[in-house]
């Protein structure tokens, strides 16, 4: 009998687009969407687990953190406004009220640094340390990022660097506890102005969070467009932390840090060439950063360009279910 | 150092209240409540677990019912539409496809029962079974169901009736696995209908669900009405299958199931006695039920009269972290 491990996460998530009924709420890919006079509400959720997204050496405040600011980035990638964010929390009975604490501090700064609250919520028990988030935004119609659109021709570009999450990953796995080195894993910063930003110069073709890991969004990003990507290695936009850890020579490479590892929450765009100074000047100067990565390509199929040399950029993404860097 | 189990699921959320920023969305009691020109868009979520919702004998079909279910119950409580469900599953890496399809099945079923659907979620992996849902749903501000407005001599009513989850629960204990006695345990029907009945008639003054049951209802909307309650246990409306188990010497008692057992997710509503004959023939028409059980008193206390006799109605309702049925 088929277990979810043979599945993986996103063909689970298509068996239930296949069993569920489809209503005038649509179903998105980061947000769902409901369509109301000018403006779309987006409404995003996302669980974490102990086993799967909280390391041991996460701290409460950290964990509370983290499930607003992954749900926030969904809003970020749609260009949206946050509104409220509801809040469940699983934890085992002998949970210490301080920690419970500390979950809540953490999760209410991360919410109200993206001039959003915590509007609700629930708290249950669980043997496992189990949160769940629920992000609730608005944008206009004429503002919302699209997931499909991208031409060949386009620029693809990406939002601050990259390798953060994986930096911090690998400092873990060697016990390095700097805060600097970790923070890109225990504290994300979803990039809300700049999906704001994006959204405002009417021109973004395609926008998704690289939650997943690079190489696994632009996978996702050609399936839904028929498209191919060219990226070049050398134009990515990598953490400076990168220089203050070494790899093993075996396991985890550079590659794998900056192209494959999940968790940076930056987003991955697409836009018309003749677009791209301007926006880029737009966003530099709100303080954010927009770097090109490549360009979208007729061919169905993700190319790096390394030193000159072209190779198959592989999907090595995260996937639940299938495959564990916790 | 306090724990968890020190303080109790409300005493919880009173701690999250005092940690959290307030913002422009409210924190109501049963939804968030966002205000868009004429209309509050409601959002509520509510996770279960294995331990303490999905005793083993619950069916997958029946755990994705439920999960939705308890959701819309929260919007119906305000008189809502709903207008989506997203629904968060973190489940066990060994679970079988069979069982996850089914609990999609189930909870597509529910949401299309109340004219919605699910619109979005996500799957993660977890030790323990793990659902959280939120449903999203719209009321005119002029029909919102308020929790604050009780007056002294308001007439106190239920919909439907009451036991039918204790009933449920004692069966399970019995091992008797009639599905007529655990359907109201493990298969709650929302009262959407009736919510949105109640709210076309502009004089409900507080509306709540019973889902951690009636005493333990009685007493929120006490505390928060600064009112006391007189209830006729004569009146309350039991099951019909109360009849058809035998409950044990000791342990459970007939008043537990009826008065302070959760789980029967029907709305307790208090309106100006003079209105109640046209709005229950309003809500019977409409194929529901709705049966007076008391009065709202000056005095801020819960009494119960018993044949003629009065005694404290006590708050003996669940409240996780503290006390569990299963």
């Amino acid at each position: 009998m088929k277990s979810l491990s043979d599945l993986g996460e996103r063909e689970a998530i298509r068996r239930i687009l296949n069993h569920i009924t489809p209503g005038t709420t649509l179903l998105g890919d980061d947000c769902a969407v409901h369509e109301f006079q000018d403006d779309f509400f987006l409404l995003t959720t996302d669980m974490i687990t102990r086993k799967t997204h909280i390391p041991s050496e996460m701290t409460a405040y950290h964990i509370g953190w983290f499930v607003v600011a992954i749900n926030l980035s969904d809003i970020a990638a749609k260009g949206g406004e946050p509104l409220g964010v509801l809040l469940s929390l699983g934890l085992p009975v002998e949970t210490s009220t301080t920690f419970f604490d500390d979950i809540i501090r953490g999760a209410d700064d991360c919410a109200t640094t993206y001039d959003t609250t915590i509007i609700g919520g629930d708290t249950k028990e669980n043997n496992e340390i189990t949160l769940c988030g629920t992000a609730f935004g608005r944008v206009k119609k004429n503002e919302f990022l699209p997931r499909r659109g991208a031409q060949s021709g386009d620029i693809v570009a990406v939002t601050g660097c990259l390798g953060k999450a994986g930096v911090g990953y690998v400092a873990l796995q060697q016990k390095n506890m700097d805060p600097e080195l970790l923070q890109g894993l225990f504290k994300p910063f979803p990039r809300i102005k700049e999906g704001r930003s994006l959204a405002l110069q009417h021109c973004i073709s395609t926008s998704i969070d690289i939650s997943d890991g690079l190489s696994s969004s632009l996978y996702q990003l050609m399936e839904i467009n028929d498209v191919g990507f060219e990226i070049t290695k050398e134009q990515l936009p990598v953490t400076t932390m990168m220089s203050r850890i070494s790899l093993p020579p075996s396991g985890i490479s550079q590659d794998d840090v900056i192209l494959h590892f999940g968790g940076d929450y930056e987003l991955l765009v697409t836009l018309p060439a003749e677009k791209f100074t301007r926006v880029q000047s737009v966003i530099e100067k709100t303080g954010g950063r927009l770097t090109q990565i490549g360009s979208v390509t007729q061919n169905k199929e993700c190319v790096l360009i390394d030193e000159g040399k072209t190779c198959v950029l592989e999907n090595h993404g995260y996937e639940h279910f299938k495959k564990h860097f916790f």
